[in-house]
């Protein structure tokens, strides 16, 4: 790794205002004016780095997936059961909610909606994150018998959506509550579909 | 009814371009000069007749809530099973996409993330959709040795997630070919449910 220089930290300085920025004030919200405030910093360095706020977004979207892949995938290792996979969801959206790195992406999505360059971007960053749940479910179903009739990258998708829906919306209630309220209802099912797949009754 | 005015055309006319302005270039181009651009009209209207764009995006909403919720609301009427719901679910989504309803309320839920204001209208017009979702559910379920376990209220709740989400991102995915595969998924899981439900074998 080269050592860092001053323009190093001048960039990274620049990208964790651009990631603040966009959690606190949305994509409507990251003009350059708000993320040279946010770090304090002046607005040209923005462009002097970055070329536009477009790519400095693109940019802090990027360096962030990298980040969250990395951690998603060591949790993920070694899961083999669907309550635990469930626990480590919670766990990993709690702490993805106190960071902020999940309304990050649904704002730039929701910011892609009027330029395809960026959404392309999104999707090419969001990949990584549908590619590891996918992992995870292969894990968690292999050897149970129903294992070969899961259609994983479209149940990948679907619970990557879910997230990200529950992101959007959960931002919206102060409280988080429904949000925890879900997680208790998947640990349900989760159970129950253990209890399925072990041919034992459906309430155990 | 009242007979309409020439007010009412107008104002028509400005939610009209306000949708589509939102649907097609999102809450990040949804400007009152792009809205006028739009709708062929001379900007300073939409201050007439809505004080703000921020007014006229949640008048926008609200309307749009209004007729989807009544057309969703006949649909769902007298639905008992699960496949059966699924299928409406997938043709509702559809028109959805073709319209752009979820699209819009997408959008200003982003928009919501830096405008606490915008985000009580939204939630307060979405809540009728996740009120529908649980009382198809209960439907659904109505009669089922499980009845009595489920959390309808979280479920819908997550179920309405899953739609945004999958909203989002199909909007990224310009042939919309994981979509249509997540509701043959969906299908699957309805008829392995509904076999489990029947006391069957999972795969039937």
């Amino acid at each position: 790794m080269p050592p860092k220089t001053a323009g190093d930290t001048t960039k990274e300085r620049i990208l964790d205002a651009a990631f603040d920025t966009l959690v606190e004030d949305g994509i409507t919200g990251a003009s350059a004016r708000a993320i040279a405030a946010h770090g304090e910093f002046n607005q040209a360095l923005i462009f002097y780095h970055f070329g536009s706020v477009r790519d400095l977004l693109i940019a802090t979207l990027e360096r962030s997936s990298q980040i969250q892949v990395e951690r998603y995938r060591e949790r993920i290792e070694g899961i083999t059961d669907l309550g635990d996979m469930v626990h480590v969801a919670a766990a990993l959206h709690a702490e993805d909610m106190e960071r902020g790195s999940i309304t990050m992406v649904a704002q730039l999505m929701a910011g892609a909606a009027s330029d395809p360059e960026m959404g392309e971007a999104v999707v090419k960053a969001f990949q990584p994150w549908i590619d590891l749940v996918e992992r995870a479910l292969r894990q968690v179903f292999a050897g149970s018998p129903i294992e070969a009739f899961l259609p994983y990258p479209d149940m990948a998708y679907g619970i990557s959506s879910l997230f990200l829906g529950l992101e959007l919306l959960s931002k919206l209630d102060p409280d988080h509550e429904q949000e925890e309220r879900i997680f208790s209802m998947m640990n349900m099912v989760s159970g129950m579909l253990e209890n399925v797949i072990a041919g034992k009754p459906l309430l155990g």
